[in-house]
């Protein structure tokens, strides 16, 4: 536990009824620490909820139940604590309609708690650990300063997001803090066939022939193949009845390729471009080119939005991009 | 540690010359747990070498370097102890030619490590530690226990033998015995890069092109969509130049299908069907069905063969099969 974690924990035990919120299109970490500690809280005897306004992913529905998802101006007022978490900036918090973060963080005690170095909430108090693996991580050690035996559900949602911010505990990020809290989960209960069948066996059919016609189709290689990218076109997707945001693991099919080092997907935004990229190499960080354009995210995965014409004009900038990232110091 | 792996530790701390053998078609575990213990008894002083006598899959070529792949019977005679690891019987020892389980097991002190409940090796020795995830992870223990400060290259091959054999700690025998001891590969200097780019992130592109298009013509549905199977043609196999054994996690892409709870790959070999299964869900264990037709392998991943006429034949017996398993308690 770092100073800023203990500080939270204090708030967290001083708390009577609080409010847990993440970032829009809730991802495994997210949704791992935020019901997890949900559940802590709750085992304390203490009224949590989790605010979420959009549905979740699929995969997430049956372990992740019960968010709130609207929120009146009472509701807010009668609360004594709101938790931000996993959450980078004040504009990607999801937020019920009517609330805005100014509102909700300057207005309350409020408490931040994230791993993404850039984090800029900025709540009344803030535990920033760019170093943890994920923010499950750092809930569960929170959580178990609060209350040693946690319960066993909420061993499973801080699983979930430590397994899926790590992929399945194969990225860089992967240390033995997370290891041996991840063990500590599974004796406190963690439900691996749960978390597996839920989150990584969990692709339904129509994800799977789209995935499968992506890579047939769509899949292409530069930079002597150590560029892998794809475009992910409507029609595909209209084809095979996907939403891209319902397939987090897409960009590790190109990821996984031998010898590839840098994945990018493309999609159309309106009259932009969004660009997801991951990299498998340490010396060759997407993060800093990301930043480079306005975009954000870590070392090894990033994205950001280009405003140009086509498909075909992206590709291009980002091959050159790329290509000079990779050449860079060789 | 148990009382039989304790015998084992003696017996490795008092040989100086030691050879190392493990199943043919080695897999993740097979050799994680034979080159990591070969790393171990090396900082130790001993002279120790793993004997595999086939080329290694690709994706294990640079971490696993240096097995011998040939063996005098003079060299069988100046080695002081034999090791088998994760073998689940004599007849599937991989041997090199000239040499018999016979000999190698009953003519030399011999040491039997697995985690195979069917294990009928039968060396001088035995430890067959059902309960535990991997034979890496017994390796470790023992490796630990002979060697607190183990080499950073053998933390990485056990670290191997247990992602893999757990499917990245997915499986149902994810514990949190082997996640600790992954946690003290990592502290002991594991390189997850390099295990994960090269055993994870490494398909091979006309791997992932076969995949994609076996996916888009050959998989199949039944039993209310909880049975999913493909068959993997000569033909298929030819047009990307794949040989099935190379591509180990294929099974995974039927497996890891939304509300499937028992997968099945059949291939062609000489006149007869070979077919892996796997199962999701520990109430249908596919292990049984595959011993009553003289298969084997565990309650969660099995496989058999089967002597009928054509692709559809065997779909159509296993479906009967798998229909029966599936409903047999609900």
């Amino acid at each position: 536990m770092t100073p800023e974690m203990q500080i939270l924990a204090e708030d967290f035990l001083a708390a009577e009824k609080i409010l847990i919120f993440t970032h829009e299109r809730p991802d495994g970490d997210a949704l791992g620490s935020t019901f997890g500690f949900r559940a802590v809280l709750r085992s304390l005897g203490k009224t949590a909820d989790v605010v979420i306004p959009a549905e979740l992913p699929n995969r997430y529905q049956q372990l992740c139940t019960g968010a709130v998802t609207q929120l009146s101006a009472d509701q807010l007022a009668d609360c004594d604590l709101i938790a931000v978490f996993d959450c980078a900036t004040r504009e990607r918090i999801a937020l019920p309609s009517g609330i805005d973060a100014a509102q909700l963080l300057d207005e309350h005690k409020s408490v931040n708690l994230d791993h993404h170095a850039a984090n800029q909430v900025s709540a009344g108090k803030n535990a920033v650990v760019h170093t943890a693996s994920s923010t499950a991580y750092l809930a569960s050690v929170i959580a178990m300063n609060l209350q040693p035996q946690i319960p066993a559900e909420a061993a499973t949602m801080f699983l979930t997001g430590m397994m899926t911010d790590t992929g399945r505990f194969c990225f860089t990020n992967t240390d033995s803090q997370t290891m041996m809290q991840a063990a500590r989960m599974l004796e406190a209960g963690a439900d691996v066939e749960s978390i597996s069948n839920h989150v990584f066996f969990s692709k339904p059919l129509r994800i799977a022939r789209f995935e499968a016609e992506l890579m047939n189709t769509e899949l292409q290689l530069a930079c002597g193949n150590r560029f892998a990218f794809a475009d992910v076109r409507e029609e595909l997707l209209e084809k095979h009845q996907v939403e891209l945001r319902e397939d987090e693991g897409l960009i590790d099919l190109l990821r996984e390729l031998e010898g590839v080092v840098v994945a990018m997907l493309v999609c159309r935004r309106g009259d932009a471009f969004k660009i997801s990229l991951r990299s498998k190499d340490s010396r060759y960080p997407v993060g800093p080119l990301a930043r480079k354009y306005q975009g954000g995210g870590h070392d090894l995965a990033a994205g950001l939005t280009l405003h140009l014409e086509s498909f075909e004009a992206v590709n291009a900038f980002m091959i050159r991009e790329i290509g000079q990232l990779l050449d860079g110091d060789r």
